[in-house]
């Protein structure tokens, strides 16, 4: 039976002691650091990286993997003051230059690296921004030249992180998602080419982000099997016989309106299908952890993470050893 | 019966001498001419639009709407000279400084008007472009003032419009579509909001860009029912049961690749209700044409036209007048 | 192929002879009579029977049978003069008084009985009435005595009625609907018992009142086979994806209400499967006609039975006379 | 999380001292009491009144509302002996004389809310009967103004009924349902309008009612929001996939017959998505009890009452407070 | 509540004594020995029964049913080395001549109704063989003769068999299956005939065999309710909406092979609709137990046995005794 | 545009004089000559195949390959006298010994190469057999060697035959099949594999044997895209939501039988999507024929011949060459 973790991004605000006596109560087996950590500093501090081991070591809890995201998120978009500042450290928006905040981003996502390495990790999950994503839909007409040039920019910033990568033996797992340089199967081969396939960057698999989307995550488990890095966990809801008044694109809409065609859940209360991941993942021989990733808008958090620790648990399972027959044999 | 009209934007380039006697041949009853009017010159020259008038009439085609489209998508686009250039006439482009090109632009949406009222007709159909459908996700997190700023430049910039298209007793009819200030139900009702439900604004109803995105296309209709001014019948195919590689966001593909969620479709090849869009347009007392925009990348576009307004015959009818009981009556 | 004919009634208010005119130019091979004929006078005059063969015959239509519904309704039903009086003859109706109207339309339904054997057909169509419809849903509790009840004032009604169709040998097709006596599989089966099974008493198939009831109506032609003595194509829209304002019970609302949960439907707009129809009905060698019973609140009724013939000419075929095996043979 | 209680109604015969330990036992957090209570001597003894909530309060179980289900039913009822007498008290019964039923059928609603005013509560739930309701599917033919006459018979009726109501600050909440003057979203409105929205007079949402019909209980929620008083858990099977013998009509038979198309479950062994009903009514912001309505033919029914309460309680969540970005906030 | 059973031919490597501890310790109510017994040995020695016996009590684990399934196989097919000698004993194997092979297997199933005797139980489960199902399809075409064969030899083979069983007063229930004489209910029908509905012979109903195929496996229970002697829980994956790369006839694969259209499934992963089939065997009231025979490649069988028997316990029922009526009763 | 063709196995009784006129006169473009040639006298007589091709020239029809269904089954099957001979011409048939029977079928599917040859064309369609069929579901236990024989045996049988196909510069196409060495996806990989991707061997793609088995027929088309030699066009219907009495298996039903699970159709009655089919083979550029293989038990063969042209002219369509972007270009 796999390790579940939980995401800690959506408990940001609770002090880490407080989260982890609490996500070992609850019964996680680990945590994922989004929020908890602070990159830079743990790249270069050991001390620091033995106290937060420490403390998890404390509360039974284990670490596999610590989240990039929203540094990530700056090395390839178009920084725009009013959403960028508030999801990035000090250190890193500076004075907000657009090309400066792009570059000290690629810097902290580098630390990360070293942050894990220093953690005894291998694993850095996180977003890479893309400089191409208000291209979608494409009217007025798109330049397939301007897209291979979201792809290109793309490359030149990542390629130097990922041979840092490379350097400390880590892997950036990508979470692919709306707004990053890969969403779907058709632009996560697409991003996977233009850096030629580095050893260095894999996947971070959520399901969430593409079943509304009317992609096929399961197929995507088997493209990349051997790019799977990382997987969360997480819910959401859609009904495609239920057509309502703000579509897949949003209608501007916040999450959480109801509104909405698509809205995240706790777990086992929206529409992946959880059961086909978990065999799949056995297919493919992933054996890293789950990490719950929570999130419904609706539901009070805490009771929340312990439901979906409980319907995972109850997912996933020992894998068997014996191979069958259409009857019982002798 | 509604008279079922051709829209002339997929088949700009051929001569509308040659295109009319084409459309009169394969049973058209009128043009809605997007690509095949100069609006600028017909809404100065009687003697020009006399000329269409007289050539439409010629192959006993009508006219009830002519298309503003592409001036009006850069009304409030941000200008990309790679993208907007060569959707633009010469002289609306000038020397490509954007909010130059803006103006200029909204200068031709209302030369639009002034073509209709020389032309004696109500409708110029078309697209606002939108200053925010970049923010499209939400991710990093939107400023809700972003979006209000979004719809406050929408009606800035198309308040003056509008009020020159009453002046001329003429009726703009966006058509709700991705990269416009509306694309579903939710941002329709928002835009008409942020300009005091102008009574010369309405919309150029086209299901296809609703059903793809999970959007209730009939309760469009019965929302906005006094605002349907024009009707565009245009298919798109897409199967929620079969997930794909390119999901609804379309994986930077273009248009056509089989790879993707969803592509536009000769009528009747696609998974648009017609049935139930006809029936609701009799009850919402719909009496404009019925304008066929057909796309279907695989196919012959002449070929499509035909079976396009066969099926739309097919499937249109006549009202009845009899109220009928359970059963007969005496 | 079958005979294909139209059933009068929703074309009570135009005279024969101009229906006739009408019906043979639209292609159809004959009519039900419902409404343009006089049952009692057509019961005892040979020559007003020769007439109406007369009229059809010039119009190259073939009868196949007449309705008696309306009479046939008031044998069992509580009367009602607000709904009863306008369905009824001068002469059934009366002074009103109910346990008369329901002898003396009891007469009116034996009288079709010659009527047709007048005319040389077989087949009366009709309904029954009920004095039980009323206690639908059966809150407050039923005694089941009372619906014992109801099925055995049936019998005492019916039989009599029933043997006098025997020594015309003719039979009476019950269209099973709701307010009748039979209005699903199950209570045709007890319709069927409480007559003993009486020979002269068969099925008007109607499938348009089973569908939105989600009853199973391919089963029915199979269960009843040698009791389908009569078939009506009519056709209603429903969709159990799309729940809605005024369910199956009606919401008291009328047919033709966009609110409600079905309407019925010019052939080929709704959702009953006539394919599988056609082929059940080969199966269980049903050779008498197809007779469309048209209503569309929405659409015009000429259109409508044009469209419909066309439809059922289209999905009736030729029946073979090979075997086939998995592939050809020599 | 909202109180969890128990409908007592399908447990009548069970002394109200012995269901209170049992539902105590299973986790109950009260009673909606339906069978278990005089209303007329609540209405009138204080003492009685304070006997029923010490022996509630004995056994920690908390009161939010009485039922009037089988009194109300009788106040627009056509009255038929076989039917209504046993679910009326003798003194309600009399003589049986019709009007003079209906009329102690009104003054016993009218006791209701004075018991409820004694036991501190503002609730009562109930039927109101119809007087209209066996003119469902409308053949023969409805004069309209027969309708309108059912819902100004109803008016008349429940006016003075509710004006009552009003001054013990007490609410009805009619359990919208087959065979009462509203059993879907159209009646229900029609209902609300008949005693001009009265402020006294709203719902006990029951889903079970509506599903099998086709009726939108979401919509439901939704459009009368501030009418939803009360809410019954039950569920309801059916498969529009699988058409039966015996459809939504019921076919004349009894619940638990298997070949009815609808019959009641057990909690979550049906087809009704609590799940969504719950989150609505987190939207809609109901604060009152979640009250189990258990019925299912083929169950034990105190197995039955606590596997439906486990899975309530399953269900329901806390609500969040934390407004969630697409990703987590800093 | 009925008993649940674990059928251990999936376990037929753990010896009985540790089997059996494990159940219990599981919480199963009994075993189905399949694999852990020796027939001829137990239909001959009353000792070795008491042992099993003994064992099995001192388990608190009772014994409904015994298989005699692979034995069984051998009586009809056509006797292949490489598949059959397998899973045959060595006793009936002997030289493995086919006819003789045949005949001694014929005779090993005679002796597991001996043992069911001297265990004191009235049920073998079991397999018949065929040899006709190498002709499915049916191309090249097929003599209708060569099915008559098929069934002839079956009867010719099982009667005496039979016959033996009615001396022994024991059962054998046939598993329906593909590769027996009966695999879906036409086939099932026919096996009847061909034996003259031989009174010791009926079913031993398991569900997974029947959802892939489409059969209705519902109305296989109605159809021969009274030859229902058994029950096999056993779930099974499919999904008609995701067409993959072998289908039903699987494609030469083996079980578990992620590229079929069915796999076998841990209950409750499948798609069987067990709450359908536990309303069933109530309304035919079967009373024998229900046997988890658990079988999916990609768990440990320890564990999916464990939550199998958690499934089943779940989702079976006490019955009810009470009618209830639309509404409480008083 | 594509040529249209009949398959004319299924009129092999027909002269070929008769059916050319006949198929001319219902609009066919050609035919796919199956039992109306002599494989062994075309491969040796020039004469012989000018007075096929001539007469076909004075029909106006094509031809574009010949069926050697009959003959290529007999290679790789157990022979059985009961179903082989009479599918077999008698020189081939002989003295009935099995492995002379297979010898010689080879050679007749060899004389087929020089018959197409003689006659100017590109392709053979047929069968192969196989010797595992027989094999399908796998218990008793399949030993893996068992398959892996059969696809040798394939390959030993098949090898040389295709290499005097590649001497004719002709292909064989195999129609994938219940019954042959490939029948989906997967055993088709296997196939080619087993003959080391053989250039001279295809694909006779035809979707009514995918659609039932659950196998996705589009991808096959994707899989096997430089594969695809000719393509039948043939409907089944089946319906997954409804399960039936004899499943996929069939039960040892004969073709027609209402209770089977899948009959073969008219096209346009079943469930194949052919609009999806024509797409793909646009994409995957297939220039050949679309030769009609009429079956459906129903139905007059002459009648469904023409209507399924009639079907296949108005689906397939001309295809585009125009690139339209998101809306009208300039």
């Amino acid at each position: 039976m796999r390790s579940i973790t939980l995401f800690t991004g959506q408990f940001a605000d609770i002090p880490l002691e407080i989260l982890a006596t609490k996500a070992h109560q609850w019964g996680f087996d680990g945590l994922e650091l989004g929020g908890h950590i602070d990159l830079h500093k743990a790249s270069t501090s050991q001390e620091y990286c033995q106290e937060i081991l420490s403390l998890l070591s404390k509360n039974n809890l284990k670490l596999f993997a610590i989240s990039a995201h929203l540094v990530g998120q700056a090395v390839c978009d178009h920084i725009d003051e009013r959403r960028h500042r508030s999801i990035l450290p000090e250190h890193v928006w500076g004075d907000g230059e657009p090309e400066g905040v792009k570059q000290r981003a690629a810097k902290e996502v580098i630390a990360a690296a070293y942050a894990a390495k220093n953690l005894g990790i291998k694993i850095v999950t996180g977003f890479t921004g893309s400089s191409i994503w208000h291209l979608l839909y494409g009217f007025p007409p798109i330049d397939p030249q301007q897209i291979n040039e979201g792809y290109e920019d793309f490359a030149k910033r990542w390629k130097p992180i990922l041979d840092e990568y490379k350097k400390c033996d880590v892997y950036f797992a990508l979470e692919v998602h709306p707004s990053e340089i890969a969403f779907d199967i058709v632009s996560a081969e697409r991003t996977l080419n233009a850096i030629d396939n580095h050893s260095s960057f894999g996947f971070n698999f959520d399901p969430s982000h593409f079943g509304y989307q009317g992609v096929d995550y399961i197929e995507f488990l088997c493209r990349f099997k051997s790019r799977i890095f990382h997987v969360h966990m997480k819910d959401v809801d859609f009904d495609w016989n239920h057509p309502c008044e703000a579509g897949v694109f949003g209608g501007h809409t916040i999450f959480g309106d109801p509104r909405r065609f698509f809205n995240f859940r706790s777990l086992g209360r929206g529409k992946i299908n959880f059961e086909k991941i978990i065999r799949t993942l056995n297919q493919i021989n992933y054996q890293g952890p789950l990490s719950v990733e929570w999130e419904d808008g609706d539901m009070d958090r805490e009771v929340g993470a312990q439901e979906s620790l409980q319907y995972v648990r109850r997912l996933d399972f020992k894998r068997g050893n014996i191979q069958f027959d259409a009857a019982f044999s002798k």
